[in-house]
């Protein structure tokens, strides 16, 4: 399978590959996911809509400094008639687009809760660092487009972040729903995929699009090829997984603290 | 089930809807589709990137006037790794959401193929103006969570359009696969859906969020309830339906100019 690489060094941008990364985006899909991060660092909520976003989107970012780091945490908010986190790949994608134009940060980090399988060795609680991302549930039997649809992109390398902090490094499959169908499980299979959540390949894509060197840290909520209904899983989970999450956000952070890109 | 109105009225616009209609933005998926309007209305092509887009975006501006008209036609762009269109929800929603940025216009159209169900009574060829837009491939089983994923938007309503030009009207049902599972189908019929495509919720989502009038114009390319296989029949009658779209955009553009809102 074809893979693009979203390591944001092909445009001879070299350069800031060398300096300390200063500015860090933070893509977190749902609020109880975020607010552990928000508490953490203490982020501040930006006067609404932030960064000159347009009135009616529900994006909200938390924004404060973290040792030498400016850190932006975006939540793509409630829906505005719903009332729910606005969940899966339109809103995150949207969110990272917006992100990204208004702050140029170095590094893109998608944070989140995933389902994960027992066969590929995961267990509930368990933390990923992303190797690859790519979506399961776009299938377009057409040469070529049907690559397009997979859209598999690899992450930022980070060997040493890896090495230091002792995180599994794993693929993830993205698609927007919660449950599985055979289809979807055919993609995952055929993706290589570990992990499985509803946002991080289409954070991947525009960070690509953009140029942004993006990360991917990924808690385990719900086993997928368990015996539990995924969505009574995850939400059973979702308080204490968030909480492992949200100390392996700081952990990875910490240790980007200081650093470049290419000492990731 | 709920449904959210995107008729952009329910903040006071209603003056803004009593004027002429001025400023147009059309979103089309695909190269093909785009380019014989292109050559119809004689617009022309922006340097890439347009409208201040940032660097990387293959979004693709065509621009122009006809009649009292100024209109501005996006296609989303060539993949940049892969070379074909950028289809699908992620795509049309981004550039969507930047066309609406970038130029605040009275009305979006997004016009494209599509396939239909002839339980539904749709054939090939048809020309169909979409009442309400739901997404089929977005299952969250959790309460409410479930709603927000199937997304069901009202277009904007266009009874005087409709009529004179005689169009049929019927419910869209979008996901990001060209096929059909059969949990797709059970999503489908539960949206009460005659036609299918790939980005019109997504261009439903962000005009609802900024408040923008949307109308949808779709072109049965392939029967998704007969016996040949979509993809072939899809390419097969990419040509002839295009031209048939083509003209039926036209009419709607031609019926629209020198109206206002509360006359479509």
């Amino acid at each position: 399978m074809r893979e693009m690489d979203i390591g944001g060094d092909q445009s001879g941008q070299a350069q800031s590959q060398e300096r300390a990364i200063s500015k860090i985006v933070i893509i977190i899909a749902m609020q109880s996911e975020a607010l552990p991060l928000v508490n953490r660092f203490q982020l501040t909520e930006d006067p609404h809509p932030p960064c000159g976003f347009p009135q009616g989107v529900p994006w909200v970012r938390y924004h404060g400094s973290y040792k030498d780091l400016d850190i932006s945490l975006f939540w793509p908010g409630k829906d505005p008639t719903l009332g729910v986190d606005s969940v899966g790949t339109i809103s995150s994608a949207l969110v990272t687009y917006a992100a990204i134009q208004a702050l140029k940060p170095d590094l893109i980090i998608n944070a989140g809760t995933a389902g994960a399988f027992k066969a590929k060795g995961a267990s509930v609680g368990d933390i990923f660092i992303i190797s690859d991302c790519a979506f399961h549930d776009r299938r377009i039997p057409i040469p070529v487009f049907d690559l397009y649809g997979v859209g598999s992109r690899k992450a930022f390398e980070t060997p040493n972040l890896v090495k230091e902090l002792n995180l599994q490094v794993a693929k993830l499959s993205t698609g927007d729903s919660l449950d599985m169908t055979q289809q979807d499980e055919s993609s995952i299979i055929s993706n290589d995929a570990t992990v499985k959540d509803m946002e991080g390949a289409a954070v991947a894509y525009v960070a690509d699009l953009l140029k942004v060197p993006a990360i991917f840290v990924k808690a385990v909520t719900d086993i997928v090829d368990g015996d539990k209904p995924t969505s009574e899983e995850f939400l059973q989970n979702l308080s204490a997984v968030t909480a492992a999450l949200d100390v392996a956000v700081e952990k990875v952070i910490t240790f980007i603290n200081g650093k470049s890109l290419t000492e990731l």
